[in-house]
């Protein structure tokens, strides 16, 4: 049973082991969990591009040191990209094809991995700050909605951000919006509070990704850049093949979320 | 004719004699400006605790060395606090008693000096952010409120939190939230924003202090602790004789905001 005493180590193996497959939330309390992005080395340099123009919904962690890599020795040791996610998503030419839980079959010498920063990492100091993530303690996985705020376009890639939403009193999302500032590899501060209509939300019990949670009379929304916005910066570049993590399901790095705070 | 140009030194002289008898906003861009609060001896340490008890609404920035002093020369060179403040307002007894523009003939050997910061000092960071405040561009002074947020009591001082208020856009409020928090010692990151009823502020219309600004509707008023707080406490308080500055109508020191930001 992996818990949050877990290491990073023993979570990496279990998942390799096929002990463990749903998502990775809670697990190896303060340490980075990462964001997956494969490609074709033909799209990478493009899509490395689009990451650099939209960092806070697209920071990136660590990358393949040269084509086919899948050790990603900077993030931990012995990883292995291809098994130590418990579920990965396949799209061929931008479409969805499969989930699967091991991508040795068809891994590739011409892929470069990109490791992307999550909100995991910023969720757990704002626990730690005393303030409740409605996600998190209604057990269920945050909800993300499409917005029309457009990213900054690279090459093929382009697209809006996908933003995650917590609810929180005024008090609380104040220190959280100052806590997450010093955390910008991990999408750092909100990018929106309040009206949701104003980034193109048309309903928040209805998100496009994840589960609706509760949201009370003395409470606002406040969205965060989400790591799946890469995903549909992907889908628009329709490359012949890619591979992401499945949402919530991550790879537990050795990295640790303090050495990711500023200031 | 004073500006933001101005010295320090400038400033005070030209109200020391008699030239500028109006608030001091905007002048001598770049150094702090203070509210005041003077007290007979007998009470001043209990001030200086509600003070340390409550450094959102009440941060010293400098206080008389010895009970008589009203040189405070950490403050500025030939500082005269009797003087230099274009406008005084004089409390007997907890009770409005004037309005004068130099306290020479009311001054006492037991009098102790209190400069609290002041929200200028954030203003001029916001604004070099590219933040629009307010009630800089429509040249009014902020709009204030009473609130129901109660400050910690010391002694005989006590009251809830007034509040001055500066509506933006949801970004620029992320940005500010973050700009702010860095200034404690001038009053720090905002303490609210959103539903003004949730701080017990029954109409944004109508301000308790100042004159009300225009609030768009893509726009979110925030609140931040005010250095008119503790007036009230002082009012609570009933001290036989208490000075404070008329607002709007600040001490220019020769501190730099810049050597108040942290990180």
């Amino acid at each position: 049973m992996l818990t949050a005493q877990s290491t990073p180590q023993e979570i990496r193996l279990a998942i390799r082991n096929g002990e463990h497959r749903t998502h990775t939330s809670g697990l190896a309390k303060g340490f980075v969990q990462c964001n997956l992005v494969i490609l074709p080395k033909e799209l990478a340099d493009e899509f490395a591009q689009f990451c650099r123009l939209n960092p806070k919904p697209c920071p990136i962690i660590s990358s393949s040191q040269f084509p086919g890599d899948f050790k990603l020795a900077d993030a931990g040791q012995d990883i292995d990209i291809r098994t130590d996610f418990p579920s990965y998503r396949v799209f061929k030419d931008g479409q969805f094809s499969a989930e699967v839980s091991d991508i040795r079959d068809i891994w590739r010498d011409d892929f470069v991995v990109f490791l992307l920063g999550c909100s995991f990492s910023f969720e757990e100091a704002l626990i730690r700050a005393g303030i409740e993530i409605r996600n998190i303690s209604e057990q269920k996985n945050v909800p993300m909605y499409e917005t029309n705020i457009p990213c900054q376009s690279a090459g093929r890639f382009s697209g809006n951000m996908v933003v995650s939403m917590r609810p929180m009193k005024a008090a609380d999302a104040i220190n959280a919006i100052q806590i997450c500032g010093r955390y910008p590899s991990v999408h750092g501060a909100p990018v929106h509070f309040g009206d949701p209509s104003l980034i193109g939300i048309k309903d928040l019990s209805k998100p496009d990704f994840g589960d609706a949670v509760t949201i009370r009379d003395n409470e606002v929304p406040l969205f965060w850049a989400c790591g799946v916005t890469p995903q549909l910066a992907i889908m628009n570049a329709k490359p012949e093949l890619c591979i992401t993590h499945s949402p919530g399901s991550m790879l537990v790095t050795d990295l640790k979320n303090s050495d990711f705070a500023k200031g």
